[in-house]
């Protein structure tokens, strides 16, 4: 190697360490797909690039580079892995990242990282208190309660307002929240649809002790009305307030929280809107048990013995899957003709009655790509209520590697290089292939994938 | 330790090491529950309990004393470790258990144990050829097919004959397969709901390769008649024939291929009976894609535009979990008013709409037990045909340990230890604990805890 060599290779390490240092993702990802080879480079002091990011509290770079593979537990001169330095400064959420081992939990539950992906439309900020939706005083009771929360629902979406003035970019929105009294007479009409969603799960924090016992945490409720919807409008003060159009989409831009109360809420109001009528005999049915039932009345039909499934919103479980090539470093992605261009995502399909998840996730594969799947892990689950289902998370080994794409269900199969994944991840747009936003769970399939074949 | 002492043990060691050669679990297990630490004692030339039963083939007690924690990786004074041995001797069944640990598929997917448990009910010895449902051309032919394999039901029941005269003990019971003469006159009955099952995978084996390329593999159909099940009877030549009175009990005798079967064809005509009528409008509903379909009648009807679940089979996901406590070494189990006596088993609970696995599992535990629950682990899952369940089975880290229970869902639920639970799988109906069945995942996962503590 000639010394005009070497002194290019410095020059590129210092820059790739400073892009690392100042937090600059893009760079840092530009020069790593040109020279791998510096992702473990060292500079002044033996820090590397994952060292400097932890250093100066840059997130996203420390995750970019575990996800291409660095080393997390080599040291600098004074003997510091990069989880140390992140301690040391406080950057906690970097440290956590940086320590995924231990675990007190591991000892009970071994083999298995019990650690659990929170997905979008997960989170549950609410306790559904289901004993309390036989008692009738009681729920009568919150539901004239002027502390209550009412969510308004329209054609199945909630009521929100954006939190800026041009959200369509993908500013997040929030749900408009009512009282008792400014939905009353909404709530009294016959046609309306009433659930009960459950109370709040964690009290306000409160200047006293008494204070805090005497907190009541506020109950959630949510209605669906056929009403005209610019009518409806005319209730919020605000004037950016929306029934949101394309559910798939901007039902995305609530905060986790929020999205976690509509995921349940939407579902419920949707079984409702297509149940309406006794499947076993055709009569009417009425509302029950805060919104979890509802009952024949028909007094002669079989429904009203027993207990039977008809009575009871239903839930659809999904697989949703991402296939790994048996190399280990490729992983399949299809696309369906209404996607956008470039994208790409995971398989999915419906579970058949008596089917398990794992022969569901075989079958779909194979029906959709032609590609036979061997082992089938499950990682996590989303409830995704567009209108009811529950999207079941998993990596499956493929054992043959041809694709024969079924054309009925999607456009175009292909096997994509892990390099290719995280470029898309980590450079966005600026990729040639597109994966699905972060808040579903075909995303975080494919980080999972990506974070665990690293040093992660 | 006076001699007198040490003769006594060594005549313990000897009649355990004895029992072990000889196939003896009873007293192999009696032995073991008052002196543990007879466990890895070894006799002549070192050998262990687990390397005689190794040795002998005697599988159950090979499984046992993995359960009850015998280090397997111990050797003999020829170096041999029971695996060495097994292997040698051919005991494949036996070699396989006690090498559990390399698989190439761990390369793919580190951090998981991929053997997958197969549960009653999951084997699917049909390929279900979902892409033939519309293809009414092909599907009329292979109704009126010699080779097609009919299941007949009633009262959603098929009709089985036993293998023993006296089978009330628990003896295991076939399916009745008929032609298409023996039913033509069933299946032209409009009140008759027939559905297509599949077409088998596995190839007969053929005497030459001509035959086995003209071997077409018989479709299967199931019809569901209300037929007077005594007339029902008559078709079949033998006398041993009957319906099964009571599906949970009854249904669990069937081999594991058949169940497979069974929980396919049992949960699609069950939700052909109670979903006659379309849920959206009351009105009645046409059987399509053999089975697979439910189209309403009605033209105007919102069911038809669009794609909804209304018209697809129902398939009701639950948790099921067994929860362990804290200290890694008790796990929580309830039974319900109408188990058997000195039956327990694991909690269970429909997933609600808009909630995870994992919430679904806390969520049911703190409400029929008052047991907090920290990490969920999935382990493995189950079709369950009564009617149309898919039990989603999870070890549960529990993070509270008093017991309130509600009263309305169990009667009580009581924090069992580790030995007991092995106790009471070993040996039986002789423990103070009885668990469900080998057929039931609740089975499976307190096998799956216990083995897991275990050096499996």
């Amino acid at each position: 190697m000639t010394s005009l060599q070497l002194s290019a290779k410095d020059e590129m390490v210092e820059k790739f360490l400073d892009a690392a240092a100042r937090g600059d993702l893009s760079q840092v990802s530009i020069l790593l797909s040109h020279v791998p080879s510096l992702i473990n480079q060292t500079g002044y002091s033996g820090w590397t690039a994952l060292m400097l990011a932890a250093r100066n509290g840059h997130h996203h770079v420390v995750e970019a580079l575990l996800a291409y593979g660095c080393d997390k537990f080599s040291v600098n001169s004074s003997s510091q892995t990069a989880y140390d330095i992140a301690k040391f400064w406080g950057h906690r959420h970097i440290s956590n990242l940086l320590n995924r081992t231990d675990d007190g939990c591991q000892r009970v539950l071994p083999g298995s990282d019990i650690r659990q992906q929170e997905n979008y439309f997960s989170r549950e900020m609410l306790d559904r208190l289901s004993a309390k939706r036989t008692d009738k005083v009681w729920m009568e009771a919150k539901q004239i309660d002027s502390g209550s929360v009412y969510l308004l629902f329209s054609k199945l979406c909630p009521m929100v307002n954006s939190s800026q003035d041009n959200d369509d970019a993908g500013g997040e929105t929030k749900l408009c929240r009512f009282r008792y009294e400014a939905v009353k007479d909404l709530v009294q009409k016959p046609a309306t649809v009433l659930i009960f969603l459950g109370v709040e799960k964690r009290k306000k924090s409160c200047s006293s002790k008494t204070e805090e016992e005497a907190w009541e945490p506020p109950a959630w409720f949510a209605i669906n009305t056929d009403e005209d919807a610019a009518e409806l409008l005319k209730r919020c003060r605000e004037n950016n307030c929306f029934f949101p159009k394309i559910p798939n989409r901007d039902l995305l831009k609530l905060n986790e929280e929020e999205a976690g109360v509509v995921a349940q809420a939407r579902s419920v109001l949707a079984w409702h809107s297509r149940y309406s009528f006794c499947p076993t005999c055709g009569s009417s049915t009425k509302l029950e048990e805060g919104g979890y039932k509802r009952s024949c009345l028909n007094s002669d039909c079989r429904s009203l013995q027993g207990v039977h499934n008809t009575c009871y919103p239903r839930v659809d479980p999904v697989v949703i899957m991402l296939v790994i090539h048996p190399d280990g470093n490729q992983c399949l992605l299809g696309r369906k003709k209404m996607f956008p261009g470039g994208m790409f995502s995971c398989l999915a399909g419906f579970i058949e009655p008596g089917e398990t998840i794992e022969d569901a996730v075989r079958r779909e594969v194979e029906e959709e790509s032609g590609v036979k799947v061997g082992p089938v892990q499950y990682i996590s689950c989303q409830p995704w209520p567009m209108p009811s289902n529950l999207m079941i998370g998993c990596l499956a080994v493929a054992i043959s590697t041809d694709i024969r794409v079924d054309e009925n269900e999607i456009e175009e199969a292909r096997w994509f290089p892990r390099q290719q994944v995280i470029d898309s991840l980590f450079r966005g747009i600026h990729a040639a292939l597109t994966v699905p936003p972060r808040q579903t769970i075909a995303h975080q399939l494919i980080r999972h994938w990506v974070g665990m074949n690293s040093n992660l």
